[in-house]
């Protein structure tokens, strides 16, 4: 074993979208696991919309990563060395790594994975943080009702496919958004949604809008946000009476600015996002997984076996290489991907 | 008994904030009850924030005043002719008799009252639609926990003062907000508010923020929205984690634009709010009562005796004179009043 290892830190924080000088490759001393750690090969390592909130140092839900630290997410790998009971070399696990191509956690932050369950890097999105992120905001917070319509975009992510699959499992008629005919072709045939339409060929909200009030004739009961900007600005006047949105992200105005006029809200105003929400009784809720880490276990008892079985569809989009996470990670953010956005380090 | 009755009509839609010339006093022939009717002699009519909305032909919960229409609103009165096995002549009532010394409603559509329980304009207000607007908001979209912090405006209103009395009996800190200060020491002197901010004398939404920051040192937990406009803007940042905020009304806002800059939300972009939903895990509900009067009676029960008793406090703002509520309704929208706002018709 090199007594090196591979790590790529935030050199410089983003003034809008993020470009590759704000990300360094680095070669590191290989780290030694303390009383109750392991030493874990990644194998492969998650990109996710949250990460562009991390290179800010607004204040949010959790600390930004600092000028020189490694880049944080969540990985798979193999276990080299072990100083916990709950570990034995050669496990496969989950667990915070970062991008990196080693890395050393407390035990009690990382999960053992089964390999013949399905494979690991499900644990990264159908089987992880996503799809985790997707049941319980449509359960919780969207309430679905045999029916109904919901909207999502970014409908092949792990977050929309997995929110447009089980809401289809419960009769709902399902829109998807997603940018590209390709990506709406996957969201059809592959994780079966009614309809999806594609907002890169709409020019703006209202343009958009109209696509949707004709795919969604009784109007949108459940909208599940992760995207904000024009997508929100559409489907807002379409909501119906005491409809509901669970909010995970708005991935539109993590660059704000950056995508456009209509990203930056302009045709939204704070008045006109208010007063939607009375008149129609909606019912809004913000949420960040990472409080509902509770819930897993329920979840995978759920999932897992219709992940195993087919009845919910995966997809994943896997890039080679930990150099090539940082234009991997900006390609997501523009929507670059289809499907779960991996890297394959080691 | 006169064959003419006076109302109140919509000569014409508001531009911004209403004027005189856009309310006419009529009179009218009296009407005639028909089977399962009564005919009442209104006594008080209630002046209400929403009716604002009802001047405007935007889409709303409820359908516009059309032109030349009578003003909609709940009165109470005594009934003159009944038509109906549920009233008989002489009888206390609540209804929906609008803005008018006379009226016919549907005996289902109207409410006995007991004048030996409470003053028949409790049912007005603090027994009534503003009583149950804070007590179902509060109780159901607030959900108040002892040792939190609370903020409502309009805190000598007939919703603000119910929720605050509601939420000191609970235990929490509770901050109001009103215009001026002798509003401001009614809320604390007769309503038990723990502090209460006079908003008239922050110029922005910055400085009354400083202000709430020092009287809610721990952040706000339950923001009751009823005003919208600078309030909304100051108090947004200072929600806590997992706060609350019920959505029953946007006063600053139903003359958009006339309430200065801040009412327009020029300091509070529609990214921010929904940026400050989702990393703050908010919860955010719009709520009009009219969809919840089946907690009516629940309401009555555990609210009725505390009013009895002097536990929850009361206080109505009088206007003598039908010919006087459009000036009256105008005050109301400028916080002209302290207390309910009634005006005593007959």
């Amino acid at each position: 074993m090199s007594n090196q290892m591979q790590q790529i830190v935030l050199a410089s924080r983003p003034d809008g979208s993020p470009t590759l000088d704000n990300f360094r490759l680095e070669n590191a001393d290989m780290p030694s696991p303390g009383d109750g750690e392991i030493l874990v090969a990644v194998s492969h390592m998650s990109l996710d919309p949250y990460m562009r909130g991390r290179m800010d140092d607004a204040k949010s839900y959790a600390a930004p990563v600092p000028i020189g630290g490694k880049m944080e997410g969540g990985s798979v790998g193999v276990v080299l060395t072990s100083n916990s009971s709950a570990f034995k070399e050669g496990d496969h696990v989950f667990g915070p790594f970062g991008w990196a191509s080693h890395s050393v956690a407390n035990a009690q932050m990382c999960r053992k994975l089964d390999p013949d369950m399905a494979s690991v890097t499900t644990a990264l999105g159908v089987l992880g943080m996503p799809g985790l992120t997707g049941w319980h905001g449509l359960m919780e917070y969207g309430r679905p009702k045999e029916g109904e319509t919901l909207v999502v975009a970014a409908a092949t992510g792990p977050v929309g496919s997995m929110v447009g699959q089980l809401a289809k499992a419960k009769g709902l008629r399902v829109i998807g958004i997603a940018g590209g005919a390709d990506k709406c072709k996957t969201a059809v045939d592959h994780f079966g949604f009614d309809v999806c339409l594609d907002h890169r060929a709409y020019p703006d909200a209202k343009s958009l809008r109209a696509a949707l009030k004709e795919a969604a004739p009784k109007g949108v009961d459940i909208y599940f946000e992760n995207v904000g900007g024009k997508v929100l600005d559409a489907v807002l006047p379409l909501m119906r009476p005491f409809g509901r949105i669970p909010i995970c992200g708005m991935i539109a105005w993590y660059n704000e600015g950056g995508l456009g006029e209509n990203a930056t809200g302009a045709g939204l105003t704070a008045p006109k996002l208010w007063r939607t929400i009375l008149v129609n009784f909606l019912s809004v809720n913000g949420f960040i997984i990472s409080n509902h880490w509770n819930r897993f276990p329920e979840f995978l008892a759920e999932v897992a076996p219709k992940v195993a079985s087919g009845e919910i569809a995966v997809q994943e989009d896997i890039t080679q290489g930990l150099a090539n996470a940082p234009q991997a990670f900006i390609d997501l953010l523009t929507g670059g991907n289809t499907g779960k956005a991996i890297v394959k380090v080691g």
